[in-house]
């Protein structure tokens, strides 16, 4: 079988070290086309095994790229792969931690992570009602008695969020706390979070449609000369469900899953998590309370409104908010810039093959 | 082990027939109380297996129990189980339909579904924000990274839903459209249903909280006399979780799994469903829309509160919701009669063991 939307989708991977991790992903990976991201030192040279297809961008990339505008994009944090999103062409994006790796399911098959984000995100969210039986599109299933038939259409999906076995993604005191739990559950569902609610995305497995939702896909100001990391996939998450409930777009959450190999390590992540363990108390109610106008029908001036009420609601917590705002103008600016509406080439000059 | 809450949970169940289902049910039911409401000729004798303690209502009895009032329960319709709730003193209910057996989990062992429905109940539910990883409080899960600290003491839960293997909850337009589908899926978690969510409540497989959320259990008009049926588990659903979103209580849906071993027959079925096709696009406006004021500060009042904007704004759809609002306050009525505040004995005088 052909590979799914092999022209229409880019993978984009953060990462500081050696992409030893595509030999496992080769034969799901290797007929799309990947976008590195390097972060920490770009004198260092990144392998990535024979056969792939890839450009690569480091912090000399980066900068050169964006010139001033480059601030926006956070530096020795996984945050910087949203880099990768603003430079990609096509409609689709998957991106991937490198200590992910190819998970199976209950009856021992290697499960194709990506083809699962991809039928996710091909086929419609239903965020207006609950469904007891979960995805009504899936083989097998459909809407339950009681579901309003008007709303059997669904509306767009904009993100799938897929899940993890093993390692599951806790915050630093959980790992403190349980540093022996494993996540060995399989829960054989895709479903969509409903409208109105918010959910806490998580970068490591994630996939969307660049064209619906890509301008909202910032991960934030992280790691290196902020106070805070950690919470960059967070950010982008608050951001994307507020904007796809208002603009009418799915999100989903569940299959697929990969294997997540190691826990990063509990102590410095507590130092990056410490404020936002603090802040996300405000943040989140901020988020559920947060309106978008009428006049806001594209993903750019939902997300410049969003920046406008960040500063004034949540400035006054620190001034890292008002940081951020002007950071999340600078993204849309970028974007734009790269992403120009009638679609000539981006400025980018990639390394690579 | 001993029976869990065996004092304190009652199993209801409505039927026309002789119910040798419990035979497969015997070593979970056996050690609680069941309340057999009998629907249709109340001179057919229902036999029910030796060894079982139960009650037994048919339509003489409840007519006797609740005299005038009698006429908010339905006949020849399985609404008529609430009946059972509004008779019972316990502070859980269980209720099952009689063509319901015992599933199997994957690892092909008996699943105990009034044990797993009680620790659902027994456990707090996450109204507030999503869990990507379920159930929080499962063996081997807990809340994710982004999710906030407050809110993970979680809240009461009133409700627990079960789902179906084998025969799914369809509606007759599915059922006609898709009359070989079997559900096959056993999805392995449990979820709260976020607040502001309306979802389809099956009642065929339900378990909750009576001192919680009891008087909002009502299944409505329908069946004998009345313009639909089959909408009498999704009306208790709407209303019950309107008032359990003000009151600040949870709903969970998701494990346990029973086996539903027959459809029902699809042309029936589109009879009695065939208004309300139409009716529910109007019904969940509205419940999405309804609002309770702060003095609402317990279920009836709240149940009262609904009534009056049923009789205001669904009233002119179809002259059934007056019926339906004036039906809802008098099963408040009956409900505090059978139960009054201090707790003294109701006057049923139930047959049976």
């Amino acid at each position: 079988m052909a590979p799914l939307l092999k022209d229409e989708l880019d993978i984009v991977i953060p990462t500081i070290r050696n992409l030893d991790f595509l030999e496992m992903w080769r034969p799901f990976f290797q007929p799309y086309h990947l976008i590195i991201v390097q972060d920490g030192d770009p004198a260092k040279t990144i392998k990535v095994p024979e056969g792939f297809d890839y450009e690569l961008y480091n912090r000399n990339d980066i900068n050169r790229i964006l010139g001033p505008r480059s601030s926006c994009i956070s530096f020795k944090d996984s945050a910087c792969r949203c880099f990768g999103y603003m430079v990609s062409k096509k409609k689709y994006i998957f991106t991937i931690d490198d200590d992910c790796f190819v998970a199976k399911d209950p009856s021992g098959k290697d499960i194709n992570a990506l083809a699962k984000h991809i039928q996710n995100l091909l086929c419609p969210s239903t965020p207006l009602f609950f469904n007891t039986l979960y995805d009504p599109y899936a083989d097998g299933a459909d809407f339950v008695r009681g579901y309003p038939f008007s709303l059997r259409e669904g509306v767009p999906t904009a993100v799938s969020h897929g899940l993890w076995l093993n390692i599951p993604d806790y915050d630093a005191p959980t790992q403190l706390v349980k540093p022996r739990e494993r996540n060995g559950r399989y829960v054989d569902a895709v479903m969509t979070i409903p409208k109105g609610t918010l959910f806490p995305m998580c970068g490591m497995n994630l996939a969307f449609d660049r064209d619906l939702i890509g301008p909202a896909m910032y991960f934030g100001l992280m790691g290196d000369g902020q106070p805070i990391g950690r919470y960059d996939d967070m950010w982008a998450g608050w951001c994307v469900k507020v904007i796809c409930d208002h603009l009418g777009l799915g999100v989903k959450t569940g299959l697929p899953y990969i294997w997540h190999s190691k826990a990063s390590n509990p102590f410095v992540n507590l130092k990056k998590e410490y404020k936002g363990i603090f802040w996300q108390e405000d943040i989140i109610p901020f988020f559920q309370a947060a309106t978008l106008s009428k006049d806001c029908d594209t993903v750019q001036k939902c997300y410049l409104s969003l920046s406008h009420q960040v500063r004034e609601k949540l400035g006054k917590i620190d001034p890292y908010f008002a940081k951020l705002a002007d950071a999340m103008v600078t993204w849309i600016e970028a974007w734009d810039t790269l992403n120009p509406k009638e679609g000539a080439q981006a400025n980018g000059k990639p390394k690579g093959k």
